[in-house]
Formats: C-alpha cells, sequence, structure tokens
C-alpha cells in the first residue's frame, strides 16, 4: 500500500539546512544509508525519543548532546546500534566525534540515530569512510535523497511540507520520515526530521513538537511494539528571520503547520505499514478519557483478529466488539455503545445493529481507507489512532527480516 | 502442531456425570456440534466466565443459573450467540426451557453455553430438533466424543484427567476444552468442562477454581483477544462419596490434581493455537510484583514481531529486549536484565551477553518447545506465560473464518 506523497520538484528548500546522503555498505551495497544534516550556527533543536527502557545506544548519546546547540545530525539506516552495551555507546560517540573532527567542531554538536537490526554493532569504520562523500553531498536540496537513506523495510519514501504565511513573512517546514514495523511510538516514531527557517528558540520549540506529536506519531500503531531508536526532531534555522515566539499571533499558525506536517509524516508511515492493504481510522468518542478513548483505539488497533478481518475485507464486525469489550472500561454498558463502520451502523444497544445488512458491511469493508467509529456513550473525550490491516505479507516480512 | 493427549480407551468416567453429543447442523453438517451434560442430583457447580464487558448471552444466562443447583448444562459449537442483544438473550434462555420441558425441570438448572461466530443469531429450532438425540446419546462414557462436540477451530480435542486417591477413597477428574483463537482467558478460557466425582460444597468448589484457572487458563495468549464467550465449570457429583472439605488433608491433594489438570488442558489449547508451530513459555523472574511479571511476560507475549521471529526459527533476540524494554517496568534498571532463550544467555548488562553466538541461539530457535526466561533483578515476584509463534496459517485461518 504505498502513496507518492509529493512531486520532487515542489520541495521547497529550508535556508540554513543542508543534507547530504551517501552509501556507507552498512547492510546493503548500492543505496544509500548514512545521512548528514548540517544546520547553520544559531538554530534551535527539540527532539522527542522512545520511552524503551532499552533504548539505542544513539537515543542516549543524542539526549546528552541536544542541549549543546547541535550543528549536525549523523543518521544511518541499516544497523540500529540497539542492545549493544557499552560497546553500542563507545561506537556512537566515536561516529559523532569522526563529524567533529572533519568539521572542526565538538563531539557534543553531533546528533547521532540509527536504524535497522538491533543487536549487531555499528560498523564504525564504514562510516568514517563514507562521511567526507556525504560532506561533499551537503545541500540545501538534499531533502528527498535524504528521505530515501533513511529507509529500512519501508517501501515508499516519506516527505510533508507547508509554505504558511507570518507575520514578517513566508515560513516554510519540510519533515522526512522513516518506519514501517515496529511502529507503536511512544514520544516519537521511528525517525522522524523536521526543519523549518522560522526563528524560534529550543523552550517553545520543544513544547510545540510535544504537541504535535502526541496526536499524529503518538496515534499510529502497525504492529504495536515500540521501537529502542524511535526519534523525532524539529529544527529551526531562523534564516527566514521571521520569528515564533510564545503567544504571537504566529505561534498558533506555525503550530497548525507543524500538526499537518506530523500527520502527514505519522499517515504515511502507517499507510506503508509492512504488509498493510489498507488505512484504519479508529475513532473512539464519548469516553470518560482521553486515555480511556485511546486504550479502545488501541485495543482495536492491536486486535490480530480485527487486524485480519480488515486484510480478508471481511465484515466481521463481532470482533470489533469483542476488543472493546476487553479493554479496560470499568463499568462500561454495553446498551449506550455503538459501533460504525465507515457509514454504515454495526452495533447498538449491546448487539448487532437491527438496521446492519452484512451487503453494506461488506461495500465499506472493500474500501482501502476504512473508519471505525466507537461510541461509548460515558463522557466527552475523545481519540483517533491509525493503524493498517495484518496480511500474509507482514509475516513473511519479519520471518526473513535478517535473511 | 498437535499432540494426542490421551487414549481414549483408557479415560476413565465420572460416576454421576453423563455426556451426549450430537449433531444439529449449526454450521456445518455431518459432525456433532451440541453437547448436553446431566449430573445427577445434589451435585455442586462452581464457574468462572470471560470478563469482556460484551460477554454473549448464554454467559449472561449461566451467570444467573449457576446458583439455582444446576443439573444440565447445554453447548453448542459453531454460533456464538454473542453480540445479539436482547434477542440472543431470549434464544438462549429458550434452548434452556427446551431442556427443561423435555426432562420435566425448571429452566434455571440448565446453564448454556456457546461458541463459534459472533454476531449471527442461534438457529433455535436446529437445537430444539436435536435435543432428543442428545439425550438419547447421554453416557458416562461419552466424554471423547464431547470433547470433539465442542470444538471449532481446533485441530485436535482436548481432554485431561487425574484419578487421585484421598482419604475415603479414590476420586477421579476428567476435563476437557476448546480453543484456538481468540485466546487471552480473563478468568476462564474459551470453554472447559472438568468433572469430579468427589464430594464437593460449591463455595470450596469455587475456590478452588479460581485458584487453578489463575495460573492456567489465565496464563495463556495466541493472540490477546479475549473471547466473549469464555466460561469455565468445575462440577463435583459427589458420586464417589469421598468428601473434600476446606483444610481436610484430602483439599490439597485434590487442588493439585485439578491444577495438574487445568494446565494441561490450557497447555493443549496452546499447542493447538491458530497457525502455531511453536510452543512458547515466558518466565519472568525477579520482578516487583506478579502483576508487574505477568505483564512483561505478556508483552513479550503479544508481540507480532517476537511471535514471527520465532515461526521463523530466527533468533533475532533484540525484539525480545524490544518488548522488555517497552512494557511497563519504571525505572527499569536494564544493566540488571538477564535474558535467556533456552539455555543460552542472550542479553546481560544492557546489550547482548558477551558468550552468546548466532549458532547458539540458533540451536534453541530450531525446536519447537523454547522457553524465554528474563530475569529484571528488581525483586523476587515471577510468572510463567505460555503462548505460541505466529504463522502465515494464522492469517489465512482468521482470514477466511466466515467464508
Amino acid at each position: 500500500m504505498t502513496s507518492q506523497l509529493h512531486k520532487s520538484a515542489a520541495i521547497p528548500k529550508i535556508a540554513g539546512l543542508k543534507l547530504g546522503a551517501t552509501g556507507a555498505g552498512i547492510k546493503h551495497k548500492d543505496r544509500d544509508d548514512l545521512l548528514l544534516i548540517e544546520l547553520t550556527p544559531g538554530s534551535s533543536c527539540a527532539a522527542v525519543f522512545t520511552r524503551n527502557a532499552f533504548c539505542a545506544a544513539p537515543v542516549t548519546v543524542a539526549r546528552k548532546h541536544i542541549s549543546h546547540a547541535p550543528r549536525w545530525l549523523l543518521i544511518n539506516s541499516g544497523n540500529a546500534n540497539a542492545g549493544t552495551g557499552k560497546r553500542g555507546l563507545d561506537d556512537a560517540l566515536q561516529t559523532c566525534q569522526q563529524v567533529a573532527k572533519l568539521m572542526e567542531a565538538s563531539a557534543e554538536q553531533v546528533l547521532p540515530f540509527s536504524t535497522g537490526v538491533i543487536g549487531e554493532y555499528l560498523p564504525v569504520d564504514k562510516i568514517a569512510a563514507a562521511l567526507p562523500l556525504a560532506i561533499e553531498a551537503l545541500t540545501e536540496e538534499g531533502w528527498e535523497r535524504a528521505s530515501r537513506a533513511i529507509m529500512t523495510t519501508d517501501t515508499v519514501p516519506k516527505l510533508a511540507y507547508r509554505e504558511i504565511s507570518l507575520e514578517g513573512g513566508t515560513v516554510t517546514l519540510v519533515g522526512i520520515a522513516k518506519g514501517a514495523g515496529m511502529i507503536q511510538p511512544n514520544m516519537a516514531t521511528m525517525l522522524s526530521y523536521i526543519g523549518t527557517d522560522a526563528k524560534i528558540d529550543s523552550g517553545l520549540l520543544q513544547e510545540l513538537l510535544f504537541t504535535a506529536a502526541d496526536s499524529s506519531f503518538n496515534c499510529i500503531t502497525v504492529d504495536g511494539d515500540t521501537s529502542t531508536n524511535d526519534s523525532l526532531v524539529l529544527m529551526a534555522t531562523g534564516a527566514s528571520g521571521v520569528v515564533v515566539e510564545r503567544d504571537n499571533a504566529n505561534a498558533q499558525t506555525f503550530a497548525l503547520a507543524l500538526q499537518a506536517v506530523c500527520d502527514e509524516l505519522a499517515e504515511a508511515i502507517v499507510r506503508d505499514g509492512e504488509g498493510a492493504t489498507k488505512l484504519i481510522r479508529i475513532v473512539v468518542e464519548q469516553a470518560r478519557s482521553e486515555a480511556e478513548a485511546r486504550n479502545v483505539a488501541k485495543t482495536i488497533a492491536h486486535s490480530p483478529l480485527v487486524k485480519t478481518a480488515f486484510f480478508a475485507s471481511d465484515p466481521n464486525w463481532g470482533r470489533i466488539l469483542a476488543a472493546v469489550g476487553r479493554s479496560d472500561c470499568p463499568e462500561l454498558d454495553i446498551d449506550k455503545v455503538a459501533i460504525w463502520l465507515g457509514d454504515v451502523c454495526i452495533v447498538e444497544n449491546g448487539g448487532r445493529a437491527l438496521s446492519y445488512t452484512e451487503e453494506a458491511g461488506q461495500r465499506v469493508m472493500s474500501e482501502t481507507d476504512i473508519t471505525v467509529r466507537v461510541v461509548l456513550g460515558r463522557g466527552d473525550a475523545s481519540q483517533r489512532v491509525l493503524t493498517c490491516d495484518f496480511s500474509y505479507d507482514y509475516v513473511k516480512i519479519n520471518a526473513e527480516y535478517r535473511t
């Protein structure tokens, strides 16, 4: 299930932000797998990282370095440098030192990121050998090549952008992301990098990023597995000269554009979910709290029975009902629950809707974008979660991942 | 992955408990799908039912009737009578009335149970037509035929028994179970019926059943989906004349035998999990609480990435590490965590064990019974969860279930 998100000709540039991709031969030959991003001096950076306790070595290092006014991001695909203990930390740090040496800067100004297989040591030498080529390739027009360099099991690159008019001028946002499996981000997604030429201090930048991530990347799931390497970075070069400050008129417009870019990238990840043939939007309404709404939505989204029914285009709505019933809603009054599949009411008054017909259910299930709406009738909180179906190819991709 | 649990010739009888199976043509023709169990007057009954809020109509009715000294259990396969609202309740009650009429008893003395497709109305007429045949078939030797009559996607019948010597004589337990998908029982499994000729009052019987279920049926998972119809019933006819009372010497021996029967049936369900090729035992030790240990074990057991790696016999232990890392263990010190695959240590000191080799991991993964042991190093609670792998056939079985 692939979708082209952009026409490469139209991708805007972010003044003050250069990207250089090259091939280091980390897992595969003949493809880009190393990406260097260079920020102009004075840029701000904000980031959110995985909450997985076994977070990868580069995540630990990037968390430390983020407060040192980072100028470079070094990202490799093909090896996650996760579950690699102390040696993994040394390796991540060493790649920062390699960049620092070539750029005559300090290692603290470099943020490292990795994605790929867990538990193998990072080929530091290969990265060192390829770094000069990545530096040579640095260009403000590097977004599309960058979006491909960070891919692993992704079948399409993921890129989104917005140009917005603010008081003081035009501001641009461009973002890329990768991820197709081990996707239930907790504070961020697998890897995503968003640049803007707005001038924003890092405190506000961090706040805006948290908000945007929470209802985009944190509301998607492919398989319920939270990666060890999830990282989302927002970089502001300030090169437009347009200032976004807390409470100024620009802040809200910028926040909306950032949300739109995050939403688009997050949706692109689910559409490209491993083996996915369908995009499923799960909307839970009238819950007691947002946490409850999200929990019900995720219980449905993680049910292998629900996901295989979507793959088969089978309106086996009993599986959705069973998932709602086992999710944690104390004293749920099932007589007040209504469940909709697209525009078709499937459950009301504790059972199958009187108006439901198998034909109507079948019609909705045959589509590739499907909305499931669950109305709990016990409050006014709601949440939306995006997921995909579960196919033979998911099993195939993950059974053969390391072969 | 099938295993024959018993030789039919050796199945003991339970004096005072008769079983009669027949075909009612509920979903398939030419197979038994209706089972009547008759208990001698004065028998005790205990039961645990699903905690799914959308519990099936027969579960609601059986919960009410259990306190009325039940004499009959009526069980059908092929239709779950779940998600069927008020009509479903009327239908379930009507089948009880049908039995009551033929037996000249009251409907409250009948417990109804259903398993099969969710959301279709129960074919009450077919059941009424077949009931006389089920009554005619009633025999104390009916256990094996009964174990087949309750099957749905099961590939083998599940039956276990124990004969134990107590003070006062010999007591026998025989149990049957069904279930292969929608398996993450919460207080019980899909359907299981255990009979004994011991004399036990229903209060103690209920207590013993809770305890046995909690570490057997409640510790297995195939796909994390809790059924709407889970029911486990323990029936004591008292026909042996041997009394089991709280605190008498017999109670502990009986409890151990009951636990053994429950364990054997629960394990048989996982071995017959939809599409399963491997049995995975997940043992979590040194947790802060049993709840924490169980949560970590279930996080691993529900990970589609872990399950597909087992299917592929791929020692991709990074996926197990990632699952432990995302499970809810506040302030987990990963340096204290050790993970074992069979007798091979895969993770220690926050990363790959120094002694680990791919060959050693591969050797364990090639087996069909595999133990994963996670030592958290933060307490003294432990839990064991049984699950199975995730194969193409799981997707196939569940994509084609209703066709």
